[in-house]
């Protein structure tokens, strides 16, 4: 079949790019690092954000929008964001074209330059900062509770589809408050809500924790995030969300005046996720046949195929299915009939498939006789005969547990891989070996973690919420380790 | 009081502006032309955003999602379309920054130029066409119906919030097809679609027709239009809609095998509404006290406004409140109780005319012991007494008038607004004096339409659809003409 992936044992990341292309996810476009994101692939990005949104606005959140573009000196306001952030922005210099000498194409007008110039927004804190400054005045103003859904750029050298572009979609949350404990707050709530989101919604499950100080997000006093386990047994940071402290409060001059009739400098956080999550669901969920996707989060969850040679054949299943159809809707169920009459059945059922819709449903005219339907899950790609009596009922529960399914395979597979270690040989051996996550003392330097990183590539994903502590021995230095952290290589 | 307006008799531009700003729907940026959607703003332009959204899926159009960035070159594959398209576009020539030789600041790496620049979309049909050149093979693969939501830029010079700005946000859609019939026959569907949401929901009344050849999308065959009326007698075009032809499958070479094994060029289409519709909808409601909503579009129907001067009364008029809301919400009514205790009723009730909150209920101890409310409605700033038995079914009734009302009003003034006029010195009396649409003959050639343009600044905002032909003699050349076309003054 011309739609056959690449097989994960066989090369991991081509049976990645593979079930990307030919389930109709995303492709490269012809612009250097930046994807198309192709319908198929959209759709479930939406039912991603619509979920994100809706539980943003239950704690107050409010959507705004803010420019795509940044003066070039506003990102050197906030001295360790702009040391700390990457360097990789597209940057706009010139503001018009003309026609060209030839009359055949259009050059850039030299004598359209910009006075200074302006960065893609690689993360919009400093504009938005900048904008607050006018916002805020009084404690009265605050809270301010703002998120954006847009593209940025990071003019990323190695890309990958839906992991790694230079342009992606995500949301970005910019919160402003009166305290430091009313900020650090904020931020780890919305960390709590990623984390619910990607656990029950997309079936991932997730380690929360904060992140070392190497780590975090330039111009965070704290970083916490949420760490996914690939089925390569790479860890893919799936959010994150800052406490920014003071910061941009001081950089942007963000003063208001408190209770006490005071000046304070506003208190700040940040929280993103983006369309890199995409890439978590595919890595944590799929197989050698495609796609498999969470009910939750499945555009289409249930598709019926009828099985026929002759036209009345297939008007009776027509009629049946037409029946059965307003039943699961009814019951909020997305299902789709498919009777094109250009494709066979073998076709439908491995492009179901490779798109990872939930449940199948075959209907031939034995099964009408019968007054049942083969029902296929594709979690697990096994069968059986169900009565159409009642059916929508035994889909929804089918539905339920296939969720279950899918996050407990997930759960397993991630707890299988996490693995405590006290010596670096183990650590090393565990890495190369198993994969996974390592459970390994640490002495708490920079140095260390900087050593470990250059050695075996692997990186402190976070120190867990609720870690015990644990006297032990730095794997390498022998200093004493307070606790162990969380190593992984990482996407 | 602060929030005060200019009237818009003294001044409607700055009418405009002062409202914008005061209500909390936009301001400017401190990046030239880029504007900052302020939360109540964004909050209704998601109401416009997911109405249209679920009207096309309705129609089989899929959201995707296409890269920002467009390599010049594109620009230049359709001849009529970058000749006639607006040259003021913000182009990216560099991929990266540096800290620079004094340590406090980034400069731009002029290493890191691109051997191709980039143009930041200001539209997107030829990045799109070079991308369905690898999905159109076959009739099979046809139509491809997509749309999506993003941002764009185009670098004004003069820029006014939501009418005119560098950067905003659209919906594009662009389709593809196997026949010249589909495709003029979707161009039409999705302006019907336009017309209808405008209409019904934001209760615009728009004229639908075709634009001259002159006003046409630089590209395009055919582009029809809703052209809306202004309180200040000015059109402003709501919304398009593009017959393409074969241009861009040309262009692009998106050849397929038809159902006679025939090689062909797909036909398109593209379509489009803007946060520009933000402006439409201030400037056809609104009043000196601030914005009218049409219900249908309001983040918040109802406000209700306790009226209280001791802390027991706060706590009886809450009491009841708490059993109103919920019968209310029932009805499928957003309502907001504001209970502050730091702002006076008379600071609310500015407050919400100003945002042109639809309905508000206010309760004082008066009317609770009469089991009533005044209840105000914003479109006509009457009030009467309404007793609290059954009043979620009163304000149904009331959201449904008033939004009826609103469409009315704006109906009332732009047919008062259509003048047909014979002579050229009429057509400018009718300008300067009454100002609105002018009905007047037109000998069909792009001169006179210039030379209109010229004296007067008058436009021919279409050729309405179903216009009656009429044997008549253009204003200036005395020329034969066919049919009155529309003109008018535009934003």
């Amino acid at each position: 079949m011309a739609k056959e992936l690449t097989p994960r044992s066989e090369n991991y990341s081509q049976w990645y790019n593979d079930l990307v292309m030919k389930a109709d996810l995303a492709e490269q476009s012809d612009v250097r690092g930046c994807m198309v994101i192709k319908p198929y692939g959209y759709a479930i990005w939406e039912k991603i954000q619509r979920t994100l949104d809706d539980r943003f606005k239950e704690t107050g959140v409010q959507n705004a929008y803010f420019p795509l573009l940044i003066p070039k000196s506003f990102l050197s306001r906030e001295a360790e964001h702009v040391e700390g952030f990457a360097k990789e922005c597209a940057v706009v210099t010139h503001y018009r074209l003309k026609t060209n000498a030839t009359h055949d194409g259009v050059v850039v007008d030299p004598d359209a330059r910009l006075e200074e110039e302006l960065i893609i927004r690689p993360t919009s804190e400093t504009i938005i900062w900048n904008t607050y400054k006018n916002w805020i005045h009084s404690y009265r103003d605050l809270p301010i509770l703002c998120n954006q859904w847009c593209n940025v750029m990071r003019w990323e050298m190695r890309t990958r589809l839906f992991l790694r572009t230079a342009e992606f979609l995500w949301q970005e949350g910019h919160t402003a408050h009166a305290t430091r404990e009313e900020a650090e707050a904020r931020a780890k709530q919305m960390l709590e809500i990623y984390a619910d989101v990607v656990e029950n919604v997309m079936a991932i499950p997730v380690i929360k924790g904060v992140k070392s100080e190497t780590e975090r997000f330039a111009g965070a006093l704290d970083t916490y995030t949420i760490e996914a386990l690939m089925q390569d047994g790479k860890a893919l940071q799936s959010g994150t969300s800052h406490f920014l402290g003071q910061n941009f409060g001081k950089a942007f001059d963000v003063q208001f005046v408190d209770q006490n009739n005071q000046l304070q400098y506003a208190w700040a956080t940040s929280w993103g996720v983006s369309t890199r999550l995409m890439g978590a669901l595919i890595m944590t969920h799929s197989d050698d046949n495609g796609l498999v996707l969470p009910p939750n989060l499945a555009p289409i969850q249930v598709v019926i195929v009828p099985i026929y040679k002759k036209e009345e054949e297939l008007a009776a299943i027509s009629a049946k299915v037409a029946e059965i159809m307003p039943r699961l809707k009814a019951k909020g169920i997305s299902v789709k009939f498919d009777d094109n009459d250009k494709k066979k059945p073998g076709w439908k059922f491995a492009e179901y498939e490779l798109k990872g819709i939930p449940v199948r449903l075959a209907i031939g005219p034995r099964d009408l006789e019968n007054n049942s339907a083969e029902v296929a899950r594709r979690d697990t790609l096994t069968k059986e005969q169900l009565s159409l009596d009642g059916i929508e009922e035994k889909i929804v529960a089918l539905l339920a547990d296939i969720q279950q399914n899918i996050y407990k395979k997930a759960l397993d597979y991630r707890n299988e891989h996490i693995t405590k270690v006290d010596t670096y040989d183990e650590f090393k051996r565990v890495l190369t070996e198993k994969g996974g996550f390592v459970l390994a003392p640490w002495d708490g330097t920079p140095e260390t973690e900087e050593q470990i990183k250059n050695e075996t590539k692997a990186t402190i994903r976070c120190v867990p919420f609720g870690n015990p502590l644990e006297d032990g021995v730095d794997m390498i230095t022998g200093k004493p380790s307070k606790q162990r952290v969380l190593f992984a290589i990482s996407y």
